[in-house]
């Protein structure tokens, strides 16, 4: 079996994650349907580079008109969420709203059309608050965000759409995430190489030993693809599998500065502000499992992941998107 | 310190459990400022029991009144919510509503009115799914119920407002609840006690195997009572703790039907059916954590809670109770 005259539904498909995988599912599976939702809100104007082979709708996932969209679906890809941490601090209602009740809609939809395949992208360092890394699949959840908290609300009901309606849920659980098609996002990395390119200063919250373990999108959609093509072959029903994704390797905030510094060639302007609460302090993954069950194996290093999105946003009109 | 002149508000507060709550949290701490919130959904009558000393406001969490009831509130026990698995499962955006979006209501008025110190009702059972009991407060959550996922959902949440918003929170994870007051309640113990009583037919889903972890509600209120006092006086801020409040004892559905046989002296007609999705098969507790923090020790055997419950529900118009 492979995904030929399989019919693929990524939601958040004009976003950053959105927008690789589609690119990467095309390359990989050309003889696969692939379809795009996505609400529009996060303005990414994304979807010029995948139109040509995907159909894509822009509708919220809690409007009526899913259910047309998803008949005949073989299995989803649930990538829609607003994934800004601090974001979520300022506003959990709208968080709560974007991300769980707009997963349980769909959830909803996909029943009332007897689709009951889904991959979800989950957050491995959100979702474990500070809890001691290395993290696993193993690890207790205790989120210190209402974004962390979100996303576990969405892993439950994945468990419970398994036990109750027997969906085939893979719960995969990313670092940060990095790299192309990045341009209307508003994390660390794009931030900083933002300003970078633009020879403005670098606000670092606290002491920049804050840690992430971040994955370039390419290695990440990799990781997606193979766990979609897993719950795809699945004969049996009513699994929800957990995998964390990302490349186990630890890097600090202050790294991340030095790396930006190499690969521009600057000196930078940093400046140090105290750190935000509900943000994590470390957080790296171990990644074991999904290397056994998936084969998955992030091959890009940070080095060269930096040098490509640095070269990439250089290229593209940066000086239009607000920093 | 005591709770005298505390400012004490009970979601829940006309069902089962928060009509016990009032009652033992009166008679220890008759000091206490006492309020109760219900949405009255519940149809239950048991306000009568406690008006006379608790102020009642029927009102859903999610109107803007509450944020009224809840000026200069110390601390707020949430029990309100939507308990029955076999409804949430037949569904799921109804279960989502009562349990998930209010308690965010709940959590953001609370924000609001600047109270910040919650013990909240969740479960053992339900958020562990089919994990091999005994559980603790360091088993993995995996709800196999739209209800289950409900209650975790919560607790996420709780620990992200201790995370973000330094919220004090005590999350209960209760065993299977019984006892008086509970006259509306439809689950297994009353409903087949009323079947005794009425002389009608026992319905067995599965062969009797499946087990509960049962708690008299008065040891439980005693339990909920001990962690809102742990959770007043604690004097830092930012902590989500978890414990389970159970008897830590396996007790099957025939070990159950052989008490009630016994309490009635009758010869009960007893049926099997399938067993249903989502509903745990096996499942009990250790309740160390509480034992240990709060000094937790539940007293009622198994067989004087059902004796007791049996003879208050014969004393109740149970002919009226729709069964």
């Amino acid at each position: 079996m492979t995904f030929k005259n399989k019919k693929v539904l990524v939601t958040g498909a004009q976003g950053f994650i959105g927008t690789n995988l589609l690119l990467h599912l095309n390359s990989q599976y050309p003889n696969a349907t692939l379809v795009g939702v996505d609400s529009g809100i996060s303005k990414s104007d994304n979807k010029r580079f995948t139109a040509h082979f995907a159909e894509h709708y822009e509708i919220d996932l809690r409007d009526q008109s899913l259910k047309k969209v998803l008949a005949n679906t073989d299995i989803v890809i649930h990538l829609a969420a607003n994934g800004n941490v601090v974001d979520s601090i300022s506003d959990p209602l709208s968080s709560f709203s974007s991300n769980v009740s707009s997963t349980l809609a769909l959830l909803e939809a996909m029943r009332e059309v007897d689709c009951s395949r889904i991959v979800f992208s989950s957050t491995g360092g959100a979702l474990m608050g500070d809890t001691s890394p290395p993290v696993n699949e193993k690890s207790l959840p205790k989120p210190i965000s209402p974004y962390g908290a979100s996303k576990l609300a969405c892993e439950g009901y994945l468990h419970a759409y398994a036990g109750s309606y027997e969906f085939n849920c893979s719960i995969l659980r990313f670092g940060n995430v990095y790299g192309e098609f990045s341009l209307h996002k508003k994390g660390v990395i794009n931030t900083w190489i933002k300003s970078s390119i633009q020879n403005q200063e670098i606000v670092i919250y606290g002491d920049g030993s804050s840690t992430r373990d971040y994955i370039q999108v390419k290695d990440l959609c990799d990781g997606i693809s193979k766990a979609t093509y897993q719950n795809l072959i699945s004969s049996s029903v009513g699994n929800s599998n957990i995998y964390h994704l990302a490349c186990s390797t630890e890097i600090s905030l202050n790294t991340l500065v030095n790396y930006i510094q190499e690969v521009s060639g600057k000196d930078l302007l940093v400046s140090f502000k105290s750190s935000r609460r509900g943000e994590v302090s470390k957080n790296f993954a171990e990644c074991l499992l999904a290397k056994e069950d998936l084969g998955f194996s992030p091959r890009i290093s940070f080095r060269e992941g930096i040098k490509s999105l640095y070269s990439w946003l250089d290229s593209q009109s940066v000086s239009e998107v607000n920093i």
